[in-house]
């Protein structure tokens, strides 16, 4: 059995076990302080394969992981699941959600990020985000249930608007649900909705900026617009979405305005950490942040002593210097920073060197043999990015059955050309779900 | 491609796309007629192995199968997703909840059974059935949150009312959840659970006749009950449940009246037929109905011409002159009547013998290496009993990759004595998991 932690040893509490927290946690596994790691989710979820979910290849089990799991052999780790609601610095205790407050001598904030909308609530209320595995599996009824609807329509305007798809935001996120969904229609429409015809599905990508994939080289961004538009997907580029509504997207492109007639639109185009913290503290000083709202860290990611912020709720910058840009809020810096703060809790709280972060190469897919990759001055694409990802993909998934599982069903996938799970299981949680399957009285 | 069937022939309507609907539209792919399987769900389940789902064993993925795959090579039958709420006989038509009303020539009435009562209507809101996938995810996000609370409780009462489960019911269902239940908790509490003794929880089976598993051989039932006792569940013979609240149960046996404390009551005593009739017809003659709420019909399983029922929904008779009791509300009778229906429309509607339920046998699971089977005169239990279990359910689960991913996930629980899947996912449709993951902002 476990032994009880002895009483006088630090107490870290790292709150969130995304990519950053867990690192962290992990990095601290079997070191001398006893670690609560405190999330609202029970499982750390492989944010990088939700697009997966969402568009019917994988299970929710595939990608998400219990904590409790992780460190079921750990001697000083614990988890609880709770919803941090904010932090009392002076009393060194963290906040949560219908519980006692919980006492830390060192704290890491590793909360990440949601989406986040520019102030316009409209577009929370009517589009679909890609943050988590509710909203995720909320996304894959949704779709499925449009063309259960499309298959009944019997006015075309009306049919049209079921089959059409408004992906907003062309960074990775974007590009990969895309890529996944122009593939799942195109594996469905015809062959199990003999209703619809091939081809009667429109999926359109619209990206603000005059190209694709942001943080990629421009060679990339274009690659997989051009690959896009190959497997029929509208690539609408320097196009905002200025509305949304029940049924149509409102765009916006040099001055000129048009409307989209669509029951879908998915909003992958912004994203904002969501810390517990307020923008003042209680003596009125503002807590600072930077001009994304993440949390100003210094060169060894403390917000003030003892207190450490990682992954998307903080401000990193890049290069050797630390004065470059803002690292991007994706896992690799994430679990770099959560690895170095393990480390300088391991050594009693004194940082040894500055934070520094070592870009491994960025990827995305876009289908079936078809990827971007980009590892320092090479670029790969196509179906060497392909295997790229795919091998990267499974080597970071956490625990042998995800990998068997996730192997298995994207070999299915290959093979067979078709996607495993299309049930529409939740009924009460879209309102187009729900309309199809109204609840038993 | 395939062909747009001709407008001349026969249109027959299956409504439920269970056992009983499924089996007979199988026995239609190919016959001269058009074939319209409605369903509320986009795909079949099944129920057999729900409770494996319920206790984190199983996927949803790999327990249901869509419809539309089960008959994506079929040229006469086809799909659509809706509720039916009434049937005009003399217009030959079913309603549908928000849309046209769909004609037929023959209907196959096969809507199945749902959670019945007796009338309690506080039960129906405080307990948690077994019915469907989205009961089964929820009982098993509810479980793994009471955990998860337990953990966090720091009242010893309040803690076990957290750990107390109720299952109400010892038929096959209430049998095979219950074993499971205890078998989930042996493996989570003290292992994942640190702060959670094992053999803190109680698990109490509760039926109000003086045996488990009414439909087997007595001895049978004795076998599960010593089974579950000796995995440390507490069985109660002989006793009901009278009232349900949110923490606690309180139970009737032989007189006295007692109260166990629990936040699970899980609800699997009493099931009935769930058929879109009225009571009354429009002319105010009586739906013929049995002691049982379940539909009359003629040696041929019809309500009226052109009208069968079948499965739960149907009140069939056993012995050689079906004039015996009523056949129990499982699969295999439904299977068999569903085929018997579908050769009787092959047959241009002129049925050729009346139906004749035979009894292939029955079958429950206890556990790891406990099962009860009934084959004719043949009693099986113990590990005999867990293998034909295990092979009769493996062979009639649909698809290939069911059964490997099926076989994969129990291949992992035996070897490993690991459940896979212990995902908490739907915060918002249970109270105690909502209340565990409060809702963002």
């Amino acid at each position: 059995m476990t032994a009880v932690a002895p009483i006088f040893r630090d107490r870290v509490v790292i709150v969130g076990g995304g990519f950053g927290g867990l690192a962290c946690a992990r990095g601290l596994d079997g070191a001398d302080v006893d670690v609560l790691l405190l999330d609202a989710r029970n499982y750390h979820l492989f944010t990088p394969l939700l697009y997966q979910v969402a568009t019917a290849l994988l299970d929710p089990s595939d990608i998400a992981y219990p904590f409790r799991t992780v460190f079921r052999r750990s001697h000083n780790v614990r988890f609880r699941q709770a919803r941090v609601t904010g932090v009392d610095f002076d009393a060194r205790r963290v906040e949560v959600a219908g519980g006692e407050p919980i006492p830390y001598d060192t704290l890491v904030l590793a909360t990440g990020s949601g989406n986040a909308y520019f102030g316009n609530p409209a577009l929370a209320e009517r589009t679909i985000g890609m943050k988590s595995l509710d909203e995720a599996l909320r996304l894959r009824n949704h779709v499925l249930s449009c063309l259960e609807r499309a298959a009944q329509a019997t006015d075309p305007a009306e049919r049209s608007r079921w089959l059409t798809f408004v992906v907003v935001g062309g960074g990775p996120t974007g590009v990969e649900y895309t890529g996944a969904l122009a593939e799942l229609l195109g594996l469905v429409l015809g062959r199990d909705f003999p209703e619809l015809p091939p081809g009667s599905a429109r999926v359109v990508l619209v990206e603000g900026a005059d190209r694709l994939l942001g943080p990629f080289h421009p060679r990339l961004g274009a690659y997989a617009a051009d690959a896009l538009r190959s497997r029929g997907v509208e690539v609408l580029l320097s196009t905002l979405v200025r509305e949304a509504t029940d049924d149509a997207a409102v765009l916006a492109s040099g001055g000129e305005t048009s409307t989209i007639g669509a029951r879908t639109i998915v909003w992958s185009a912004g994203v904002g950490p969501t810390d517990p913290l307020p923008d003042k503290e209680p003596d009125g000083a503002a807590v600072a942040r930077s001009r994304t709202r993440r949390l100003e860290v210094d060169e060894h990611l403390r917000i003030r002593p003892g207190v450490y912020a990682i992954g998307d709720v903080a401000s990193v910058r890049s290069g050797d210097t630390g004065t470059g840009a803002e690292l991007p809020m994706l896992s690799p810096p994430a679990m770099q920073e959560g690895r170095y703060v393990a480390q300088t809790i391991r050594s009693g709280g004194e940082p040894v060197r500055p934070f520094r972060y070592t870009d491994k190469g960025t990827m995305a897919t876009i289908g079936r043999r078809a990827a971007v990759a980009q590892v320092g001055p090479l670029r790969l694409r196509g179906f060497p990015g392909w295997i790229t990802w795919l091998v990267v993909h499974l080597y970071y998934l956490i625990g042998f059955r995800n990998r068997a599982t996730v192997l298995a069903s994207w070999g299915w996938d290959y093979l067979r050309r078709d996607r495993p799970i299309r049930l529409i299981v939740r009924s009460r949680y879209d309102p187009v779900v729900a309309a199809l399957v109204p609840d038993e009285p």
